[in-house]
This record gives structure tokens, sequence and C-alpha cells, in this order.
């Protein structure tokens, strides 16, 4: 009971890695919003696994069908069903993994907590459930845009040991998609594609941060004290799989610094407030303050490696795995959309929230 | 419409700073827990201002009533209202805030959201708000000795660039609360208070990370896909106010590190699944795996500040501020008890939640 | 854990009919509503008991305080709690059902659900718990007004056998107050008293029926298909103590008409489509169409009557009761107020969450 | 935002009349329970239009497929899709319909919310969305069979002015399934068959109540104050579409006794506190006491006939209509599982939420 998310426009997905599909329900979104479901396909295609050498070689199309909830290419105000089926999915490959727990995956404690559990492919656990996500996040983005022009951009701040440089009030769209990382800093971004190939031949995995900037979003969104816009965000982020931290604004380097040197002075810009530093990442006790929110996520390096590692199996036995199945090295370009999308649906949920108290 | 937190053990707070007084409903405990009114009181005076030179001046006794859902020292099973009335509110220090936006405050969010804002203290945006989350995470605190032992200990981890070295499996709550700054590494703790020492007298201020353990967490807990248990530990302490980041386990670092260094093998240890190491930090799958369970906190530098500050006034007019007021020049020693009791709160409704689909 | 109404104007009630007191936190009130103690009070006051002689004896004078949410006299966008001590609390009155179930009450069904009860006086099961709910239904009626002039009437339409004529779109508020029982029929007002005094000498009770109009609620309020406006003025209702039934439009006397003789035909009045009656009760496919809602509540007679009632005690043991204690012999007039704000609570949070979606 | 139902077993509907699909999402289903999709399609054929010609003659198989949350036939704790395909949809039976408002139906109004409306077959506001609450419903009816033999039947107890006798205590599945209005007494069941074919030639139409009772409920079902039992059931009743009424227990001809005469006296059967009547209708202070739970619901006669009637087009002009289209001329009998379907799942979702705080 926790496949939901939003309060006003609220989805919730549904699907195992290899069962008949994956989707999500996107309920709340206000009605007349043109939808196209090319839109909604460009944004799964760039999730989509099998389009570079660097993630994983499964092959699905993730055709999107749209179900109800809108007609005449427009949004009805009515619940629409975003419905992906499975297509390659491959469940031999892991019948190995039937009875043993992959060391830092979800397969022990999914058994612990249902007592049960489908272990083709991950089940629920697998990051194909982010389908639902990404398609939802294109139809909360086109709101945006709509209300009031807010742009949302992720990129790949680093892999491993490797920082890009990138100013995220400049960054552009382009830049981002024209590197097979997804990194807008070219030369970080030749080192990290090099790396991840080398990772990748030795049977190992990366980690790295997502960061993501969301601009031109209106002031006043957030609701304290615990639907605050940025615990909102740290909450939308760390439901993604492979997350281990959340940061906004200046986040953990922050706390070395002293309060003066902190402190995002207020000043009038184009006769409107505006802080001459963004330290605070665009929330100020938990509320939009009009600046650019700047959000950064932790993942993990991948937890399936192709190397030998000890474990144990249902009963209880010692013994060691080395999983086949199909996997990414390195997850950091494929969840770039996913970030985005998250970040989509948590500012369109604020949004509604906002307008229901009488703002904008 | 956000000050209520948790699906099962649900607690809302209500309560401005300088207003009647703050406090907190607890809907969802379970019926038949004993509590005892000393043990939250002794709770909030760890939170309490006034209590360390390094703290406000603000001198309030936060004493705490129960008004409703306790009968004869035990709970009803119906909402519990606890409730402190505040005492020493001097709203004159606040005066001539009333027109003017402290920097990296939230006066300017809250006007720009509400059309109006208590100006007096920080009105809701106050941390006095937190009174209610301690008072109901000593609550939660029981409710979860009483159903699985579980213990909860935070602690200062780091202040500005000074990193304490804990281990989080053997801390001890009685050595964090001997150091006036709940650091438990008695060198660190000293060179903090020293730093902080200095900087108040410089009229600036400080931040740094909290880490917090809970041990003898069940395996199970959580709901995937998005009330992951980390998904919903990090919602909490963003909720904090001056919080900027959230890790669990490995964190950012881990990022840093390869699959293969990164994995948690799993083991047999007296008859039960258990992982040789805990970079997972007690969460795979966003499902608590029985390790112990590490969560850190980031918090920025106090925005009050006794420094000339640049800044601008509700009319758009250019202007300077020193606030006077009471206030932390590091909040991190009385952020402890208020990470402990976020984190408290995430697990009891985590445990309910598992309790009504069959588990333990 | 279900204390709490309301989806964006969300009240959570708390307090038992002999703790330290009962009140009500309202989240979700839009900012910069002028609230007045005053009003607040006099919704009370029509609740409350020992004000006639056809109600309960004990004497509350229900002093309201608001402890936060309200600033210089307008509302804050932060939750408003309203507190009412309990003062005439005669828990010795209910020694003697301490270990006995008293038919038809909530006793044993408390006992049943929780293992411990609050006995003094119905605990969280006493109609005091709606003390709350009407302090919020004055706020949520004060937003109607404002934003929308909806008005909200209510009054006895049934006593027993006793039928009131009235007519919900002319009927005023100065009518039904100026019935003791608020019945704005004369005729039949002077009937219900004189029926509800013999009665009460003689140890019984009587049930009846309320009915309630809201006259000018825009169109467009409801979310289909389970959040319905009148599936959520429905489980308002029985959320009342002692009701048993609800209706809206034509009812149960609806199904003995056929559709020909039921359907309300459109037409166009002052440029506006109208329906020419109302069967409908002012909602069609769960969503209000702009005529009045009139719905009706069925509360069967007082459960605490002053004759003897066979029974059982917490042991098992079968055995006889009269209860003492204080009551009603006839609800119905105090029920008024209850229903009333019921009402006013459901149409406050349907009009936000039609704002939400881009509605008015 | 309003498709969601339920706290812990939560089941979100989607899909309009002549669109892709409609369908269902359960959250909360406990793990490890046997589902036969053989069950589930019963359910669904049982309200199936054209299996009767006293229903309406659209021809849809209503053929379910399980997308997710389900492996090797037993739940997994995840989110189960349940989808029907929409195959006899003929939109252009309605195109005349699309600038005109049906008297008594959803049209004028899911226009005056949303400003668009998919004027096909009635859309969302169709009972076609029922396919996704009667899916759901077998779920949740498996669920109590297997935690608490739960047994749940519903029948025809009214068709206009013929009412029947049933007696909820004794009535047997099998003796309402062999009416073909899905009445059990024999004689009032040909009555009204007879009534139901007169009207449908004269183009007219019919309303009646179904009545349902739920036997073997453990007791201690419920969240007071406001998520009682009864409350919601109410809503859950007030949800389908063309309801005007719910009661429980006595209902309304309750509030025509006295105390002493509605009042359950409690007494000890097999060992077990019971009550010697059931005016109660199984609940009492919001709570399951034990005994059987009867609700009753009130259905207006179909909206759609066949007769020419008044109304106003989308541009304000009056206009007569006589709606070609499909429809039932009585939709009781297939409003039958509908009910049955809504009480299972509040039975369900309780039956969790009790467990949550230790009951059961």
């Amino acid at each position: 009971m926790g496949s939901s998310f939003g309060h006003m426009f609220r989805v919730t997905t549904w699907g195992e890695s290899h069962g008949g599909g994956v989707g999500v329900v996107v309920d709340g979104c206000p009605p007349r919003l043109e939808v196209d479901d090319r839109e909604i396909q460009a944004e799964l295609d760039r999730r989509r696994p099998g389009a570079s050498p660097l993630t994983s070689a499964r092959k699905e199309k993730d055709q999107v069908k749209i179900l109800s909830g809108v007609f005449e290419g427009r949004t009805l105000g009515t619940p629409i069903l975003l419905l992906v089926q499975n297509v390659d999915a491959r469940a031999a490959d892991y019948e190995d993994l039937r009875d043993v727990y992959r060391p830092s995956h979800a397969d022990f404690t999914y058994e612990a907590k249902y007592g049960i559990r489908n272990w083709q492919g991950g089940g629920r656990a697998s990051a194909r459930e982010t389908v639902g996500r990404v398609a939802a996040g294109a139809i909360a983005r086109r709101l945006l845009i709509r209300e009031c022009d807010t742009e949302i951009i992720g990129y790949v701040r680093s892999v491993h040991t490797i920082e890009a440089n990138v100013d995220p009030e400049h960054v552009r769209f382009q830049d981002v998609e024209q590197s097979e990382v997804r990194c807008p800093d070219r030369e970080a971004s030749r080192t990290m594609i090099e790396l991840i190939q080398d990772v990748k031949e030795s049977g190992d995995s990366l980690g790295g941060v997502v960061e993501c900037v969301a601009r031109r979003v209106p002031p006043g969104l957030g609701e304290p004290v615990f639907d605050k816009l940025d615990a909102d965000l740290a909450k939308a982020i760390l439901s993604i799989p492979a997350t281990k931290g959340f940061e906004i604004g200046s986040g953990f380097s922050g706390t070395r610094l002293k309060g003066s040197e902190h402190n995002d002075p207020f000043e009038m810009r184009n006769g409107r407030v505006r802080t001459a530093t963004n330290r605070s990442g665009g929330v100020q006790g938990g509320i939009s303050n009009g600046e650019s929110i700047v959000v950064r996520a932790a993942f993990k390096p991948t937890a399936t490696i192709a190397k030998m590692q000890k474990t144990v199996s249902r009963d209880g036995k010692i013994t060691e795995i080395r999983p086949r199945g199909r996997h990414d090295p390195c997850v950091l370009p494929r969840a770039v959309p996913i970030v985005e999308a998250m970040v989509a649906l948590v500012l369109a949920d604020h949004l509604l929230r906002q307008r229901a108290i009488g703002g904008r």
C-alpha cells in the first residue's frame, strides 16, 4: 500500500518487471490539458534500455497506450491510465535466482516483508517500474509548462569520482542529450564513458550523482510543516531505486559554511524580490521562493555485477552467485529522465495544492 | 494542508512560535500502551532552549499536558492531544521584523504563499513547532520499544568542518548526553564547543550533520514503491527546519565505490540472514533488512546571525537588517532529539502498516 | 486512526467526554479569512447542553479558545487549534458503568476494538466530541460565505411520527431558532415539544429526522467516482453519533417513482442552466448542479433511557441496568448545528478541491 | 482526484464507457492470497449487461485480465491491475447527445466541473465504471473469507412499490441468483419482473432498494469518529451511480420507535456477547459488534427513458430529447453485485486497519 504519490496530482504505478506489463494511473490532472502520446513516448524512449552500449541489453519498445482519461487529445479530468506491455521478458534468465538472495538487491527484503516474491527480473523492485513514473511525469511537465512555463532539466553531475562542471542556471536540454551519458560537460562526459566501458568489461559497476534543476518555479509552492516542497522532493528522490542520498541547494557542503557565508541576501531584480545567491536551492522554509530549484540524487553502484559474490539461499545455506540477466553497469544516464519525472510530479502536485488555497 | 505526517500512526502538529501554544494530535496509536508524561517531558527537556550557554536564551519550560487519548496511564486508541503553552513569548522583540524579510528565513516565502504571516519569532516556521514532533516521538519510541525493542540514538556527527568518529552500532545514549553538544566523541565534542563559542561571540553561526541510528528494527518495514522506508525517512528529515540534505547508509560517499566494493554480502548469523557489511544502511529496495538503520541529516548554519545583512522590505525597498531576538548559534545539539523523533515516527508508522498486511 | 475528515479542508477532532477537554485542528483553511471567535462561540452555544429543559442537564459553557492559526483576526493558512476545556465532568456518575455494557451504546464495541475504554460519560463515543466539529464548521461556513455566499440551514423534519411541513428553498434561520426543538413548522414544533416532555417523564427517548439545505452552492463540486459530493455528505452524516440513515433529494421515496416522474428537466432561468424540479437534491453524477442541496439524517432514539434494561457485564454475567448520568430524551434539536457543520465541512473541502483543478 | 477508495485496502478505478477499457488497481491487498481469475470473472458476469431481457442490450463479455500483482496464483502484496477492454462501444449511438444535457444524468455537471466531457455513453459517469469495483470486490471477498469467513449477500428488497419479504439472517445466495431480478422472495420476484417488462415497453423506468447483509463480521471493525464503519459504508453506497439513500439496521423507520423499543439488549450466546435484536444493523458507535451488518441502498429510477423530455443544449437553447442508446429499465438486478462489492471493499479495508492497531 505504497504505490501512490501526490496529494492532488496523484499517480499510482503498478507492474512487475516480467508480468503482463507496467503502467500508471494519473488521478487529479486538471481537465483540458493537451496530451500528446508522442510526447509521453519520447520521455519513455529516453528511459528505455537497449538504446546505448552503456545500458542493459534488454530490448523493450516500451510502447505506451492511453486507455482512459484523454478524449480528442485533451484530458477529461478523469483518471488517465497509461499502459506499457512487457515484451522482451525472459523469465528463464532468472530461474537460478528463484531461491537465492542477490546482495544489495531487494530479494531478501521482499521475501521478509511479503513471504512471497516474483523472482523474475526483480519483480516489483525492478527499475522497470519507473516506466509509469516517467510516463506520468511527461503529463506533469506539460501541465507545468502550460501553467507557469516551468522547465525541468536533469543531468549526470558525477560518475564515480569524475565530477562534471555544470551551471544549473544555464544548462540546456540539448547539451545533456547529445552526451551518451547525459553529462553536459563534454570533457567529463568523455571520461565517464571511458570509465563505464572499462568497468563493464571487468564485470563491475559504478554509481554517481544526478543533478536536476527546475527553472521558473512560481514562489509559494510547498505545504509546511511536513509536506514542505523540499521534504516531498526528498521523498520523491529516495523512492527511486538505488538512491542513497538527497541534497537541495548547498546540501551537505553547506554545513561547512558559516551563516554569514551561507545566507542568501534578498535584492530587487526586475521589480521582483530575488536572492543574490541561491544556496537555498529555491526553497526556504519548505516553500519555493521563485529561484531555480536545484536538487541532487546519489545513486549507488548497480547492485547487479558479473563477479562472484557470497550470499545465502532461501533455506539459509551459504552459497555463491554470479547473476546473469541483463543490467546496466551504470544507471546514471537512464536515471536522468526518472529524476526529472519525480521532480515534475512533486511540482505539479504542489501547484494544484497552492491553487486550492487561493494562490496563483 | 501539510501539517500531518504518517499513514497509520499519524501526527498533526499545530502552533506558532508566539501564539497561544504549540502541540500535536497523535491519531492511530495502538491502545493499551503505557504512556508516562514524565517520559514525554524528558524528551521535551532535551529539545528545550535555555538549557546551555550554547543555545537560545529563550526560557520556555515546555510543560506538556495530555488532554485526551490517555486513561489511567494507558492509551485508549483515540487521538492523543499534547499541549505546551507558550510562556516566554516576547513579540516586541520582533516588532522591527514586521515588514522586512530576514535572509534565508521563511519570511518572504510565507508571505508569497499565504499573503499574510505571523512575524513574531518566525511564526509557524519557527523550530518551536518541533515541540509537537518531539512529544509525539516519545510515544512512538515507547511503542517501538514495546513491540520490537527498537532503540533510536541520534548524535552530532559534525559541526562545520569538525568530524566526529562514532560507531553507530555501539554508540550509547549516555555518551551522547554527557556532551554539551551531543557528540559522543569526546575530543571532537571539545573542539566543537570551542568553535561554537567563538562563532557565537563573533555573531555568526554554524551548521553540521546529525547522524541517527535505529537498532533492532524488524525486517519487512517499508511500502514500495513510493512509501519506501528510506523515502519516508528522507521526507521526515527534510521536513525539519534548516535541513538541506539526507543520506542513508553509504550516502553520497557510496557513489564513489564500485559495485563489488559497495554490495553487502549476505551471511548467516545466529540462525538469521544478516549482511556482513551495512552500506545499505538497513534498507534494501525500500524495506528494512533487519540491520541497523543509519541516516544523516545536513543542517545549514543558523540563518539568524547578529551581523548586518542586506535584504528588502515588504514594499520592495532595499534595506539592512541585524536581527535581535534569541537564537542558537548552532542548532545541532537541539536538533538531535528532533531527528530521533522523526525517525521514531516513521518506524512506528511502518510497523503498523506492516502489521496490517499480516506481518509481525 | 479515523479522527480526520476532509482532503484539503481537513479537520481532526480529539477529546473524550470526561477528559481534559475536546477540540479540533483545522488544517488547510485558506489564509486571510476573517475568523471571529464570537461566531464560533455562537455555534457552540447552539449545540451546548443545558440550554433547554428538553436537553441534558449537563452544564458546560463550552468556551472556545483559539490557540493557533489565527493572527490579528485572520487565518494564517496554518493549522487552527480550537480548544474547549471540560468543566462539568462528573465521572462519579458513571462509576457503576465501568464494567457493564449499556444497550445500543458503544461500550461493548469500544471494548471489543481497543481492549480498553474510558467509561466516563461515553468517552470518545460521547456526542461531546462533536464540539470540535461544530467549531470547525463555523470556520467552514465563513469560508463558504466569503467565496460563494453559500447558506446552510438545518432543522428538525420529524420527531417520532410527527412530520413537519417545511420548504427547503425558503426556510429561514430565525424560524428555526425561534422553535425550542428547531422545527420551523410552528404547529409541528408544538406537538413535538409536548411529545418530548411526555417521553422524558416516562424515562424513555425519541428519534427523528434532521433535514439540511445548502443554498447557492456553485455547480461543479464533487470528485467522482468515489469522492462524489453526495458520497462525502453521506459519510459526514453517518459519522454523527446516533445516525442510522441518509437521504439526498428524493431519497428512499424516490424509489417509488418512475423515471418520467423523477427526472429533473433542464431549463434556462436568468441565463443559467437550471432544473425545473429538484428531486436530485442538488447533486447529479456526484457533482453539484447549482440547485439547493437537500439532505436528511435519520437519528435513532437516544440509547440512554431511565428504564431498566437487560444487558451483560464485562465478565459475561447477565445483569440489569438503569443508567443515571445526564442525557437528552431527544437529540434532534441539538443535532441540527452538528448536521449543518458536517455539511459545511464537506462543501468547504470540495470547494478547495475544485479550485485546485482550475474551477472557480 | 476522487477515484480511489480505502485507506489500507485501496482501490483506484479508471476508464470511460467508450474509451479503451475500464479497470482497477488494487493496492494494499495482503500477500499470498489465492486469487483465481475465474472467480473475478464470475462476479463480472453477474454485473454484465445483456444477460437478461430485463437489462441493457449492450453486449460486453467483460473479459478480465490480471496484468500485475499476482504470481503463480497468489497475490504478491504489490498493486494488482485488473483490465477489461471495451468491445461493443458504439459511440455513434450517442452522437446526438454531444451537445445536449440528458435530464438527471451527469452531462451538465461534468461539463460544469471540467469544461469538457466524453459524451459517448456517459463517459466516466457511466455505470460501466463499476466493472473495476466488482473485480476488486471479488478479491476483497476472498480476503474476508480467508481471514474471518465473512459472507456477503445482496438482493433486491423492493422495486417501485413492490416490497419483498426477506430475512437477512438466513437468505441464501442461490435463492437470490435463481431470480431474474435477484429477489429471493419468489412471489415478489414474479411481480417485479412483470412490472419491469410493462415499464420497459412503455419506455419508462423504475427504481428500488437493494439490501445487503454481511454475516460473520468480526467485532471491532470501524475507526471512529469519522471513519466509522457505517460512515464508510454510507460513502461506499452513495458512490454507486443512481443511489439517493442509505440505511443501516433500523434506518429511517427506526426514528419512529422509542428508545425502549429500539435498544438492542445484550445477552450471552455460546459464550459470546450478542444482542437479542439487531436494530443497530451490526454497528454500534461506528464499530462492528459481531452481529450481521445489514444495509440498504435506494436506487432512483433509471434516468435514461425512451420518452420525450424537455431539456437544454450546451449553448443554452431549449430543446427536447429522446435518448437512444442501450439502457436498463431497472438497474436493481445488476446493482446487487456492485453493492456487495462496495460492502466487501469497506470491510476488507477496516479489517486491515484493525489489524494495524493490534486487533485480530
